[in-house]
């Protein structure tokens, strides 16, 4: 028996399964891990969240995300805002930085259980998302059926956003993979579908890289937000939103993008990794 | 803060939130239900089990049953081998009789993990499915699109089973809720589809009663394969292979039918009824 302790949180529906490896080291299984994302044989999640030690000097906890295919995933903002509000709740104030593959995101309590994260940096250079040719972003070559003419943002993460007049119309399962897997993307893409609904307000949804559809991608939104604002539909602050619920989006003026929504701890569970692949008897 | 514990198990991928009200009696408000049973906002669940204490005397425990869309189910297999086995552990012995809306069922341990169930008589009278008018439940008319000539049985809950040449072939999420309501069934039925592989093999998929698409329903594999036997098409005892993996069922001369299959305990919770609806901060 290998009982391990986790976590099941969400943002917006947007949701985890958070392990602790900090104190006692976690190699899961390639069959573990595909197990804990079976939503009926396991627990099921969109991303799974690892704790670890921090390696950056100020970083409070390092935060290792997996989709639920079992790629690795370079940002998550829904995760971060839930992994804040747990160091916060550890550390016992409402300032807290995260340490990601991508970098490090400062995350502050507003009050009324929600989150504001520091996503970073909008990188707007075609190598920076990457992309497979030189282009401007703002504009890229890329179609496929009723879509078109994304514009190309990385927020720790890749996304190619598309404005559309009905996000409803659009039929994800069918061109979200395409166009995640498009031979534009040479590291695929995560895929945002948006309709300008005012000056402050957009509705986008979402097809994730390695997790297809969810409810709500916090980088996306955040990415989202900056590509309209680009293009001049919306101003640098609104909201965003999602199947889930709404985030606020802010594009401030020295580049960083700054997201605030809630976060949600589902419930508290404890797994036995090996019953989970071998059963019992 | 209302936290109650849970267990979550499963039946080959068939799974279920276990609640314990023999202790504490459990008063969920439908909304808490209902979030309970989100996959990526509360737990999940195709059927949620309350443990309750039983009322007739020999039987160890109540097993009651709800669907994900909040309506009672009156039988479970998956449910009860989940549940049978949980008792045992309790009781120190492998063999325990669950009681449910239905009636009581006696289960026993078989050893390698599994768990024979005898699911009680298998009903034929149109009255018992029941049907809305007078016909032998082994052509019982009616008839959708590619399938047709459904057998009738009620093994606990009622089942109509159509035979195909391939089950694959079914579009199941579009004829299920239509024949799950159709007018023949004053109290819905659950539908089957299967397929003979051999005299003691079927291939069966299934749409659950309230609960849709499901990886496994025991039921209605006890269901199946007598509607096989009556129609002639196997033996009385045989393997039935659901999504999820496989059954062995056998009609006793008795008229019983018992039910042998695996249970997992996937892991045990802790959750919040209130945090559930209302969130946090």
């Amino acid at each position: 028996m290998t009982i391990v302790p986790f976590l099941k949180m969400h943002g917006l529906g947007n949701d985890f399964v958070v392990l602790d490896a900090r104190k006692q080291k976690l190699d899961l299984t390639v069959k573990q891990r595909q197990r804990l994302a079976d939503r009926h044989m396991g627990v099921g999640f969109d991303q799974m969240v690892t704790l670890e030690n921090p390696v950056s000097a100020g970083a409070d906890v390092f935060m290792r995300l997996h989709n639920a295919d079992g790629s690795e995933a370079r940002a998550c903002g829904n995760a971060t805002r839930c992994i804040a509000a747990r160091i916060m709740g550890e550390k016992g104030h409402g300032n807290v930085v995260i340490e990601t593959v991508s970098g490090l995101l400062a995350a502050e309590a507003i009050g009324n259980g929600h989150i504001a994260v520091d996503m970073g940096p909008a990188h707007l250079d075609w190598q920076d998302i990457p992309v497979a040719a030189a282009c401007d972003t703002l504009h890229m070559p890329v179609a496929l059926g009723p879509v078109s003419d994304p514009v190309g943002v990385n927020v720790g993460s890749s996304h190619a956003v598309f404005f559309v007049d009905d996000v409803n119309a659009i039929d994800l399962p069918l061109i979200g993979p395409q166009l995640e897997n498009h031979s534009f993307f040479p590291n695929r893409a995560n895929i945002e579908f948006a309709q300008i609904i005012g000056p402050d307000r957009i509705r986008m949804r979402v097809w994730e890289r390695g997790a297809g559809i969810t409810l709500a991608c916090g980088s996306g939104a955040c990415g989202t937000l900056v590509a309209a604002a680009r293009r001049g539909l919306t101003s640098r602050k609104g909201e965003v939103i999602v199947d889930g619920g709404t985030l606020t989006i802010e594009w401030l003026e020295n580049g960083h993008v700054r997201m605030t929504g809630p976060w949600t701890l589902s419930y508290e569970g404890q797994i036995d990794l090996d019953a989970l692949v071998n059963g019992h008897g």
